[in-house]
């Protein structure tokens, strides 16, 4: 039972980040309400007539209550959740979440709403016996305007697939990050996902064109155009992106898709130490200008765990920091152009050490393949504590040597992200989870955060582990507020319990 | 008496939209409750005892009471609208507004939050006695992080200036529009401003990291991050961006302005007819890529007018329609070649009748300067009917030759905007305003944008004048919530009523 089990937690599991990597769990997680000592809210019960409802709206097939069935979306994919719910929803249409939320709401259910289950904070899967609603059935393409770039589709779709579909149309999604093989566009929106190109095609608040959404008591709220410019009343859409499904589910996305670039190159580079990593940085924005899609940052330790654990092969030698730089442009002499004088100017400074410069479609996918596996690499020793912080770049890399002298042997640390967004990825990778550990770290880690001003949460957002941090990078008057939208728009507080809002106490001892 | 006051409106309408424009207005608009037919809500009307408060809270010279004093913030500036305030506030600290909106909710004194009053909708001028905050004195400049590009200032920052200011530091506003020169961060921010650069910045809820503004009740909601990627809970700052005053009042901004290019080019072009301008745009999108920076378009009627009403002239000859096209890049060389190659191919093709190209500051400025031009020459006239909307791309200027059909020889109508947002303006230019060309225009405009999926307000907002035909672009259960987001943030319905949101009987006869 319990291998069979496994299997099925590793088949949920096979994102394309850790696709490379060999599981062997055979161990479940806690319970997340056990781990975390949380306690059960007064929601309804699951009765068998409810499955009948249930199944009355659904076919039967999409009904998921036998155990192993149901297991896989109890369990997030960095194993550090496990919830308890004993029913799957699968619903197709609107309608059907709209049938489904109206009837959680007036008997008091508590649902968990759920796309590809990539998150990282534990918000996509339930804490106690929430109903999940998953959208992988969700997943159609309705409609592609290839002249404005505006996609209409369902919220279960794979970004990988939107991004497959829409390039064969000249154009590229607006974001990319190394989920996109599992996470749906929906979970994108509810997560505020940030990812690998924000530094060039900016945020889903700037690109997500319109939504339709589902409240908590099954009103449809249709915000669903495709206009670049609508200042007809209140950007409602707003309040979907980024709230994690805890004000409405998100089942249709309108989104602008830019040009697919007539030319894309990457560089990889090693660099002496990190006052020269932002100096580079400096420089690219400079002399890239326009065409500067990305520019990611790994230390050391983040590659060589990496080609280790999943068997990669690190294209330069080794360096104490590392530097992926892409463009994308709509001219390949132009663009080589710049990129070949900056990498010249640089190597005579010394700000590069070393590196290579391709333009090969293989040559790239190689490279950013490196860069996406450092999220599960650590995974593969066992148990990874993950940090999500947006830092000034002043101090961008000092809480992961903070973190290195505290932690000592306990686990390594090491650090890689986004530079060109101030945000960095704090990995603590240790052969298993431990209290011990977990109390050295946190609440440490987001009292450093708060000192210089910068936020415990990125790009990974609030979801189950955080809403007791929260006050570290949210004013209680805007806490207050969201407490009142949550009051306004969800009054029972069916949708994701346990996640983003914390207990009051919490704010109070702010 | 009537030559002074008409004065004091001349130099409130200074913008530099309008500055070589000679007024000779001598008759003051008529009450708009009147010419619309509105009916007072139940508010408190202001006593001495409130003036005495107001003063002992601001110092007495930023409590304006005399009615010549109040008269110029009571007219909208294409004196469409006009209010009958008593009293105009002129806080100075966030402070001071917490104050102000804590008595008069407490007291159910209305109030009309006003920035540079350049509004085209009477969303910033008072419909009855409302009381005027407005935020002119809250003109600082916080701070600048001039390697992020975060732009810390309070609303009442004129956005000309700060466009100048972080200029001076490489640095540019996301924004830019014909009333830069007196219009407010914290009103382009309220009315989600749009502007002659959003296809290359994307809009201000892309744009602006953070957000400090006062609810209704008094209470300061503090998110003033400048951090690029945040998602710690309810992303709150994109309920002020576009609520037009009615859900708080904004009083500090934090925006990301992009680095100043290093190359700046202009192209105006005479083009034969309305497909070959689509068609030229879709071939600027392929060849100029990512250093497009904007692609307006005017017809013959908006450029004859202007350059005769404002004494301009026009750099190339007389054509069905004009084109400009702006590039901002970090190269000048390879600017320029692209650019070039548009250009040749484009003439060969014929897309392109004549036109010129240039990088000289003056010259730019001047093109600019006749496209800006644009919205102010037609009330040389005596008075303009202005509507701006958005409409899919193959529909973009039907509704302009269907008007012509319809007005006759009533006015004139002209057409000029941001293709590549796909938003229009159409003006009317009469000799003066009439209620028969009123009834001619309205609803029947609306109703032609809402048969083709359009707005009926890309960029101006609702404000005092559009409420009645919002659900043209807004669905019921959209209407219904942010009623329902209303009620909670402002229950008392003191913020700017009479605005965005339609009274009842509007939605359900929808």
């Amino acid at each position: 039972m319990i291998k069979s089990i496994a299997t099925l937690i590793s088949n949920l599991n096979k994102t394309n980040i850790i696709s490379q990597a060999k599981y062997t769990t055979s161990v479940l997680p806690q319970f997340s309400s056990e781990k975390y000592a949380v306690k059960r809210k007064k929601f309804g019960v699951l009765k068998s007539a409810d499955v009948e409802y249930f199944k009355s709206v659904l076919s039967e097939d999409r009904v998921l209550t036998d155990e192993s069935d149901v297991l896989p979306f109890n369990i997030d994919w960095i194993k550090n959740c496990r919830g308890q719910s004993k029913i799957v929803l699968k619903p197709k249409t609107t309608d059907e979440v709209s049938q489904i939320l109206s009837y959680c709401n007036k008997n008091r259910l508590a649902v968990c709403p759920q796309g590809g289950n990539t998150g990282l904070v534990g918000g996509s899967v339930p804490v106690f016996d929430e109903i999940v609603i998953n959208l992988v059935h969700m997943n159609k393409i309705i409609s592609l305007d290839d002249i404005s770039g505006a996609l209409v589709c369902e919220a279960g779709c794979i970004l990988e697939n939107l991004d497959n579909y829409v390039r064969d149309h000249n154009l590229i999604m607006p974001l990319d990050l190394g989920a996109k093989g599992s996470c749906h566009i929906g979970g994108n929106i509810s997560t505020n996902a940030g990812g690998l190109r924000l530094l060039r095609y900016g945020n889903l608040h700037g690109s997500v064109l319109g939504i339709e959404a589902v409240k908590a008591d099954g009103t449809v709220v249709d915000c669903l155009r495709t206009l670049k410019k609508d200042n007809t009343g209140y950007h409602l859409k707003h309040l979907f992106i980024g709230s994690e499904g805890t004000l409405g589910v998100v089942t249709k996305v309108a989104i602008h898709c830019p040009a697919l670039p007539k030319a894309v190159s990457l560089g990889f580079f090693g660099v002496e130490n990190f006052e020269n990593l932002l100096k580079l940085y400096k420089s690219a924005k400079s002399s890239l200008g326009e065409i500067l899609s990305a520019f990611e940052m790994a230390d050391n330790k983040s590659i060589s765990l990496t080609v280790e654990n999943c068997k990669l092969s690190n294209p330069i030698g080794d360096y104490p920091f590392y530097v992926l730089i892409e463009t994308h442009g709509s001219d390949e002499t132009h663009d080589n152009e710049k990129l070949n004088r900056f990498l010249s100017q640089e190597m005579e400074s010394g700000l590069i050490l070393d590196g290579t410069v391709t333009s090969e479609p293989a040559k790239i996918k190689n490279i950013w393949h490196i860069r996406e596996s450092i999220a599960g690499a650590g995974m593969i020793n066992g148990y990874v504590f993950k940090y999500d912080v947006s830092l000034p770049l002043r101090n961008y890399y000092d809480l992961v040597l903070t973190l290195r002298t505290r932690v000592g042997d306990r686990a390594r640390v090491y650090g890689y992200g986004h530079v060109g967004d101030g945000n960095i990825h704090i990995n603590v990778s240790a052969s298993k989870y431990s209290k011990e550990l977990y109390a050295i770290l946190e609440p440490f880690i987001y009292e450093e955060v708060a000192k210089v001003g910068g936020s415990i949460s990125a790009e990974h957002g609030v979801g189950f582990r955080k809403p007791q941090f929260i006050h570290y990078s949210k004013d209680k008057t805007a806490l207050q507020l969201m407490r009142d939208l949550k009051q306004s728009m969800d009054p029972n507080g069916i949708l994701n319990p346990y996640k983003v809002l914390p207990d009051l106490p919490d704010i109070e001892k702010d």
